[in-house]
C-alpha cells in the first residue's frame, strides 16, 4: 500500500496499482464480517477503478451487519460513503453510490435514487470497505482541493439529509424539528440552517446532546425541550424509534410535513391516531430514501463551506480491522462518525 | 310550511317567513335525535337567514349521531350539505358550511378549511336539518337556474372530494384508485375523471358495486380487481376501513401519493410496514378534511355539467321524520345518498 497524506496524494501523482490482490472486509452473512484478500475489481464499461482513501460508516452499515437490509445481497463488501482517487489520473472524488437506468419514470423525473434498476455500492455491488472499488464514471463528484478526504466521504450522508429536507418543501424562516442528534441528524440540521430554517433537535440521550453541543451551538441549533408546545412546519426522524412518529406528528403545525428519513426498526405497530391526525389536519407524511447525484454535488459544496465545523462530527479515524467493533458501537447509538482510513 | 316545487320557489318570489318557530332535528347526545320546535335562528352581523329546501345526509352525520365527532358540540342541529333560499331575496344558494377567521396562516394560504377558529354548520353551530338556518353571507354559493336543489346540496361532499384530489397533485393521464364506492367515493371518481385521470374503484360490497354500476359505466370507471398488479399514482380512501391504508400503500407506484380522506374508525393499529414503505419508496401520505369555499364553487359547476348522471346517486328523498332511520342505514354502509326535503 502507498503511504499517503491525510488528504490523499499530491495532485498529479497517480497512486500506484502495484498489486492485483487487495484487502477488503466481506459481509458473508449478518453478523459475519470477514477480513479477506480478493482480486481487484474489474471496472465494467463506463466505469473507473478508484483507490479508496476514506470510507465512513453509518447506521445502515451497522444494520446490514446486524440483521441485513432490503437492498443488500450477500456476500458483500459494505461501504457507501466513499472518497477515493482515480487510479488512472490521480483525481480525487466523492462517490454517488448509485447507478440507475437513466430511462425510467423516476430517472426522467430527477429521482434516480428511486430507480427500480438501482444498483448501490455496498448494497447490490461491492463498496468502499476495500482498497479499491469500481465505480461508474457518472457517479464521480470532483472535490475542491482543500476539502480533506475524511470530510469528503461525509458528502453521501449529507446528500441523503438534503434529500429529506427537499421532500418536506421546507422554506427559509420555517421551523424544523429533527429527532435524533446522531451524525446524520446533525448534518441535516446544518443543511436546514444553511437554507434559513430555524432548527431544533430532540435527542433522548444526554451524552449525545453533550457530545454535539459545540457543533450545535456554532449553528444556533437548540435542543428541543419535549415539554415545549412549539409547533413545527416540518419534522424529520433521523432515529429509528417508533415513538418519533407519533410524537412528531403531534408537534406539526396544521398542514405541516413529517418526513420519514429513518425506517422504523421496532416492529410494534403505529397507533391509528397518527393516520387520523394526518386526515383531520391535512398533514403530509413523506418518505426519503438515499440521494440523487445532484444532491451529492450540493453536499460537497456545503461540506466545503462548513469544513472546520464538520470535523467535530468525527468520532475516530480507524483501520479496517476496527470496523466490526465500530459497527457494534454504532448500534449502541452513542457515537458520532467513524471514518475508515484505507490509504 | 310553504308548498314549493322540487326546484325551490319561482325566481323573484321570496319564501314567506310567516312563523317565528320552526321544526328541526336536535342531536341532544349521541343516539338521541329529537324532532323539536325552536325559535327561528337570528342571523348575526354579516349573516342571512335561509329557508332550507334540501339537506343531504352523509356518513359523518351518521357517525356524529352514533358516537359524536371531534368538532361536534351538543346539543346541535346537524346537517352541513345544504341548499336553501335567502328569505329576504328568494335567491337560491348552495352553502359552504364553514366560517373562518380570514386572517390566520391557513386562511391567508387559501386553506380556510383548516382555520383554527373554524365554525362549521351542523358541527359547531346549527345546521340544515331545520326549516331555517343562519349563514354567513360569504358562505353563499349562487346556483345556476337549472341545477335542482336536490343535486345542489351534493356540492359540499363533491367539494370535499375535490379537496382530496387536489392534495394528491393528481395530473391528467395518471392512475387513481379509490377505496369505497359509496356516494362520496363515486363523486370523487366523477371529479377525477373530469380532470383526465384514469380511475378505478375498490369496493368490498357486491351490492354497492351493482348499485353504482350505471353511474360508473357512464364515466368509464372500472371496479378494481384486487388481484390485479396495477400500480397507481394516487390512492384515496373514501371508506373508514383500516385495511384500505395498508392495501392502498402497497398499490402505489414509487413516489406515489395516498390521501387519507376518511378517518379510520377501527381502533386497531397500523402495521409499521406502512411507515417503512413510505420511507423506502418516497411515498407521500396526505390528509384531506373538509373543503374550501372555492372548491365548493367548482363543485357546483361540476354538478351542473353532470346533473343527469348525479341523479343516479340519490337513494331516496325523505322527510325530517325519516332521518334517524336513514342514518342507521348509512351506518350499515349499503345505501347511496339520502336527501332530506325541508321545503
Amino acid at each position: 500500500m502507498i503511504d499517503q497524506s491525510a488528504n490523499g496524494p499530491a495532485n498529479g501523482a497517480p497512486p500506484r496499482q502495484s498489486a492485483t490482490v487487495m484487502k477488503c472486509l466481506q459481509l458473508k452473512q449478518p453478523g459475519s464480517l470477514i477480513p479477506t484478500h480478493t482480486a481487484l475489481p474489474q471496472p465494467g464499461p463506463g466505469e473507473v477503478l478508484l483507490r479508496v482513501t476514506r470510507c465512513a460508516l453509518c447506521r445502515t452499515d451497522a444494520k446490514m451487519f446486524a440483521q441485513g437490509h432490503r437492498d443488500l445481497t450477500l456476500p458483500r463488501v459494505l461501504g457507501h460513503e466513499i472518497c477515493g482517487v482515480e487510479v488512472a489520473t490521480g483525481q480525487r472524488y466523492a462517490v454517488w453510490p448509485g447507478s440507475s437506468c437513466g430511462s425510467c419514470t423516476q430517472c426522467r423525473n430527477g429521482r434516480e435514487n428511486l430507480c427500480r434498476q438501482m444498483q448501490i455500492l455496498g448494497f447490490h455491488r461491492n463498496g468502499g470497505l476495500a482498497e479499491f472499488v469500481a465505480v461508474p464514471r457518472t457517479s464521480l463528484i470532483p472535490l475542491p482541493a482543500d476539502l480533506p478526504d475524511a470530510l469528503a466521504c461525509l458528502a453521501e450522508p449529507l446528500a441523503c439529509a438534503l434529500n429529506a429536507i427537499e421532500q418536506t418543501n421546507l422554506r427559509g424562516g420555517q421551523k424544523l424539528l429533527i429527532y435524533g442528534a446522531g451524525p446524520v441528524g446533525l448534518l441535516m440540521a446544518m443543511a436546514a440552517t444553511a437554507r434559513g430554517a430555524a432548527t431544533w433537535m430532540s435527542e433522548r440521550s444526554d451524552s449525545k446532546l453533550k457530545r454535539s453541543d459545540q457543533f450545535r451551538k456554532g449553528l444556533n441549533i437548540a435542543s428541543h425541550d419535549n415539554r415545549s408546545d412549539l409547533a413545527f412546519d416540518a419534522v424529520i426522524n433521523a432515529a429509528p424509534a417508533r415513538e418519533a412518529i407519533s410524537a412528531g406528528i403531534k408537534r406539526l403545525t396544521t398542514a405541516g410535513c413529517y418526513c420519514v428519513f429513518s425506517g422504523i426498526t421496532n416492529a410494534a405497530a403505529i397507533p391509528v391516531e397518527v393516520i387520523n391526525e394526518i386526515h383531520y389536519r391535512q398533514l403530509r407524511m413523506v418518505g426519503a430514501y438515499g440521494c440523487t447525484s445532484s444532491q451529492l454535488q450540493e453536499a460537497v459544496t456545503l461540506l466545503w463551506n462548513h469544513r472546520a465545523r464538520v470535523n467535530l462530527l468525527i468520532e475516530r479515524h480507524i483501520g479496517l480491522n476496527e470496523v466490526e467493533d465500530a459497527l457494534r458501537q454504532i448500534l449502541a447509538g452513542k457515537t458520532l462518525k467513524f471514518v475508515v482510513k484505507l490509504a
